[in-house]
């Protein structure tokens, strides 16, 4: 029944940030009746699966599921949930899409079929993908899935040529910054940023929100000891990639509470910040960074803010140019334009991709 | 009855243009029944009172006329709206707004008292003024309604370095320009850009529209006599503003039906083109044109497309630079934001003024 699917990929959506791992819903469905549901919503925690069980508890017996993931056979940071949809008694499980990965791809339907449970497969195949956009194509790349904000002017400055860059848009575009940020593992930034803007990185809102990991890219260790990233860092972590060997310097770093990492290049920082479980990445940097990050087709999702003003001079936030022709640059996908306070907003997706992140 | 007046503002609001002239609805009512409306289309011709009372006919007698302006009182280009209010039998007469024009104001009213007819004001006066907000600004400022178009990228450029700029936007938006030509009275260029793209800036949709008169900016009469405008002169008018006394060369421009005229300021060209009737006014032009037409505030509404790509390199649309502070840089009202196409269009209005043209 499709509606109950449609209900697994909408508490899937609850989530803000899985981390690497895939969003999942899950809905147990008894005599017509919704008996059991749940989401997974934190990397480490329980998955979708055990949730709507635990949920649905004796009623599971003889029940059906709707899970917008294949149910995964092997010990992560938590035990089978093909295992326990089989000790459940549930006789019956629908899914929308198989496991992405290739190694484990179709063992928890094997391990279910083994149990005799029917299993169908491919209920709203295509939403369950578009869920999951992201994770399937980090999957491939190894990289997060990279959102870049930018906030300027309408011809694309994000200084005015005296330095002032406080501030570009209105507080309103500002809070709505402190919901991405709450909406991602962790936010990169450049040396270069900290310098200008000695910028704290953290969530500001009126609620509890979790705070993200702040990753600075500094390969001479510039970054002062004064900053606010340094100051703070023993209440929310810093991860420094450096090429700096001053061990003098790296140690007052540690001391502080920052964590270094070796820098060799943007795209082995990406996958660095990966393989640490970052799954979405949030970029707010400076021209240099940014132009690295344009150039490299590293950026998914490009947030745009502008302010409804002309700055003028050189403050540009791209900093090289294209030979054209004209037609072959590169094109992003307008999601979504709206205006937030007196500003413009934009949401773009680099363009012509598929979930498979091929390009 | 507020329906009334308000039927009245949406038949003055189907004129695309009326030049100089103000947008002007009327309906005539008798036993509680619309016999006659009316709109005023285009300068020179028919007052929507005209158009009202002709479809009334016999019916007029006795009715209550709904006027979004006070009737004129003077002959112009049409015989005075009140005397023929008064000739009709109309008994009652219901304005929204008095004449703006302080040497005629009120003299229209004191003919239809005068003759004994019932006469109210103010009745959605606001709605009123709105609908002309063009014309009572341009009534001071006796510069015609400025419609600044620019189509450029997300960092602002209007080209690459190679001088590659066609086409920065996709044909949806292209279409939607010329949707915003067959509105105007008059588009205004410059000559670098007759060099650079030989623009016709003539309207081409798939049915029948006016033809906006084409101005360029040309002081030293570098436009090319092998041009688009040139060549089409005597289809479409071309006025040039120029500064150059070499009578070889402008015989050349007279003989192929191009009209002369003296350039000593953009201010005076804008005065210049309301006397002779321009009402609303496109620009397309190049950076140069822009950069003036900005910072001398002259852009009453900027339609702004982007492309939703980076092109790099020195090729923006604006040529100076503020030296701030950033907060006293002047901010445009946003009215709306859309993706045309694969594009977005912003349109914008100059901030913090009002129907008077106080900023």
């Amino acid at each position: 029944m499709q509606q109950y699917m449609q209900q697994a990929i909408q508490l899937a959506k609850s989530a803000s940030s899985t981390g690497v791992n895939p969003r999942v819903g899950a809905v147990v469905v008894k005599d017509g009746r919704v008996v059991g549901f749940g989401a997974h919503l934190k990397a480490g925690e329980a998955h979708a699966e055990v949730h709507a069980i635990r949920m649905a508890g004796a009623a599971a017996y003889g029940a059906t599921m709707y899970v917008t993931l294949e149910p995964c056979s092997h010990y992560g940071k938590t035990p089978p949930c093909a295992d326990l949809v089989v000790e459940s008694g549930i006789k019956r499980v629908v899914i929308a899409m198989t496991d992405p990965n290739p190694l484990v791809s179709g063992q928890g339907i094997a391990r279910l079929k083994a149990a005799g449970i029917d299993v169908e497969v491919g209920l709203l195949e295509s939403e369950a993908r578009t869920l999951n956009v992201a994770f399937l194509r980090s999957l491939e790349t190894k990289r997060p899935y990279v959102i870049l904000k930018t906030a300027t002017s309408l011809d694309g400055k994000v200084a005015l040529d005296t330095g002032d860059s406080k501030w570009v848009t209105g507080t309103e575009a500002r809070r709505d910054v402190h919901e991405l940020r709450a909406s991602v593992d962790a936010i990169l930034t450049g040396v270069g940023t900290v310098l200008a803007d000695d910028p704290a990185l953290t969530v500001r809102l009126d609620r509890e929100t979790t705070e993200p990991l702040r990753v600075v890219l500094d390969r001479e260790l510039r970054t002062p000891l004064s900053s606010q990233l340094v100051r703070t860092a023993n209440d929310v972590p810093v991860l420094l990639y450096t090429t700096s060997d001053d061990q003098t310097k790296r140690d007052a770093f540690i001391e502080r509470g920052v964590e270094l990492a070796a820098y060799t290049s943007l795209d082995a920082v990406l996958q660095d910040v990966y393989a640490r479980g970052i799954g979405r990445l949030l970029v707010e940097a400076g021209p240099t960074l940014v132009t690295s990050l344009l150039d490299g087709r590293f950026v998914d999702e490009w947030v745009m803010y502008q302010s409804p003003r002309v700055f003028g001079g050189k403050g540009g936030f791209y900093r090289s140019h294209h030979d054209g022709p004209l037609d072959a640059i590169n094109r992003y996908d307008v999601q979504s334009v709206e205006t937030v306070g007196a500003d413009i907003k934009l949401i773009m997706r680099e363009g012509e991709s598929d979930v498979h992140g091929n390009r």
